[in-house]
């Protein structure tokens, strides 16, 4: 459990930007249904939220309303914590003189259901996506924490990896160690990545019973979970001697990487900057097959996303990661990833390694 | 990679069934965007996938184009797989003489932008999620296979957990087990849980650095994910000498989840099996804080959903939990869990341990 004071006064905080955003859009009330951003806005991870101008009301199965009672102060925590009986919200909202209620990018088919039940014209919006992607100071500190025990995580696999290892031991090894070393879950969804030789190439190959072999490169992506906050790193380790052409790629991708962290600035189209290192790579005769970057927070991917189609502006205090790649089919993967903290002068690289 | 033979003769088996549901529901086509609802169908957990009466069509990024067309024989493959060029999707689509087009449950702001690219009507419906609840033999077998590492990680921690044991520690060792004995991801999307003592109470309760006392209960809930498909069970195990009141209970649930699985049957409604289930729980003077069980499948949690609201009905090897619980806030919690294939006559419980 979290200091419920610090997180008090950060809950409110969090309101105060939603509710300007909120006044701005003409909305006198916004519903939060989506896990992470309950756990935004409410600092418990279960629950439906709403947030009017006036008032800020949290529903929870019983079990929660008491336990939740008793680690917040009720003065001072921002929500009243109510019983998530049948119909509670709806009722609740078509009581209120609510004429626009902003919610979520939900399901088409929850939607349509919403629609039918509340009065309010429904205006859906991804208000919420938009704030979290610029961080508070608390939030900068846990991404942090989160970032020092993924690069603990990434000396130990560069520990263990060498020819002869098999990639699942490995990846069993270094998931340990980061539950271990503070992480509450293991690394993303579905655990880190470590793919050696040939399966380096594909993006998404997961480990196997497979022995590294010499000679070949591996890509090891990994991350933690900290207070809720992800971090996201890569790295790609050659082992034993590597041919030449792989030697200066590897060169080659991870100057891209640093290169585009010291260009990038507050100000900058997301996408202009994939345009970039989409270039670079071009340049060099490979395609780049996935994204520079995503955003990094209570998700591990969230806004803003370096994309070709994106339409975000990089703003101070948005949190994402840079990762520059080449994969050449049936042979092997190249990959470096940081995140990178953006400040108004200066870039802060939290998963920098020394040495 | 699965054997590519085995695969396709399934696939085509899948795709018939979701062409007869489109007939029946007058869709001339189904466009496919959902993660684990694209491998369903085309076997790779990538890309767009869109059914038409005489034609399937696999978008991918070129990177996997190259790949796929390689592992696959393009004879028994049912897709043609193309690149993903900019709206080659969409161009496809209004090219075509479709009136109705099934989508997926996208978010509303996703299908907001295809319905105004795509000449169709947008039909959003879940076939795709009713399909996947009743599974193939082929899908029977992953699911065992799956189980039966969910039972040797259990096992694993029945041989950790004693008094002094720090929970993540715990935790760590058999996350790394069930890697090492064939999982491809870690339990479920967050890892396993483990709660001791009070933590037990509640129901999402990470593992956390906390000695394991004398006296307590220790909720222990973990799967595995072979060739894709997850598993899924919960032990109670009391510590040392505990309670009468506890011992009493752990029976109670112990037991309540054996009947309600001798009980069930094909065709009733899953929200029956959830209202009986519950009354045992209130009867016994306790809330039930959750529902009774969830399908599992290519999802952790997918079709059937045996709770309150659920329109479900139970069929034919359908494959679900049953996981009854009580919780005592600030006191102590105690769940078992089960998943269990449902036949015709008789029902198998994957996760059943010996002694």
């Amino acid at each position: 459990m979290m200091d419920a004071i610090v997180e008090s006064r950060e809950l409110h905080l969090r309101l105060d930007r939603l509710r300007s955003r909120m006044d701005e859009c003409g909305l006198e009330g916004f519903l939060v249904a989506g896990e992470r951003n309950v756990q935004y806005l409410t600092g418990k991870s279960t629950g439906r939220a709403l947030i009017l101008a006036d008032d800020a009301v949290l529903w929870v199965r019983d079990l929660y309303a008491k336990v939740y009672s008793s680690t917040y102060s009720q003065k001072k925590y921002p929500f009243t914590v109510r019983e998530m009986e049948k119909d509670a919200v709806k009722k609740f909202i078509n009581r209120r003189r609510i004429r626009h209620l902003g919610v979520e990018n939900v399901g088409v088919l929850d939607f349509q259901e919403l629609k039918k039940s509340l009065k309010p014209t429904l205006c859906p919006c991804d208000l919420l996506g938009d704030l979290r992607a610029t961080k508070s100071e608390y939030e900068l500190k846990m991404l942090r924490a989160s970032a020092e025990i993924a690069k603990r995580g990434m000396k130990k696999a560069f520990s263990l990896i060498e020819e002869g290892s098999e990639e699942v031991d490995v990846v069993a090894e270094v998931e340990a160690a980061i539950r271990k070393l503070g992480s509450e879950t293991p690394p993303f969804d579905d655990g880190m990545l470590l793919a050696s030789g040939e399966s380096s190439a594909d993006i998404h190959a997961r480990a196997r019973k497979k022995k590294i072999a010499a000679g070949s490169l591996v890509v090891v992506d990994l991350g933690a979970r900290y207070c809720g906050y992800y971090s996201d790193m890569t790295r790609t380790m050659p082992v034993g001697k590597v041919g030449r052409k792989e030697k200066s790629l590897l060169e080659f991708v991870d100057n891209l990487r640093e290169e585009t962290i010291d260009w990038l600035a507050v100000g900058m189209k997301a996408a202009d900057v994939h345009a970039r290192v989409e270039k670079r790579i071009e340049r060099e005769g490979y395609r780049f097959y996935h994204s520079t970057g995503h955003g990094v927070g209570l998700n591990i991917h969230e806004k803003p996303s370096l994309s070709s189609m994106s339409t975000d502006v990089l703003a101070e205090n948005m949190v994402f990661t840079i990762e520059p790649g080449i994969y050449v089919p049936h042979g092997y993967g190249i990959r470096f990833e940081d995140t990178i903290i953006l400040g108004k002068k200066k870039k802060e690289n939290i998963t920098r390694m020394k040495g």
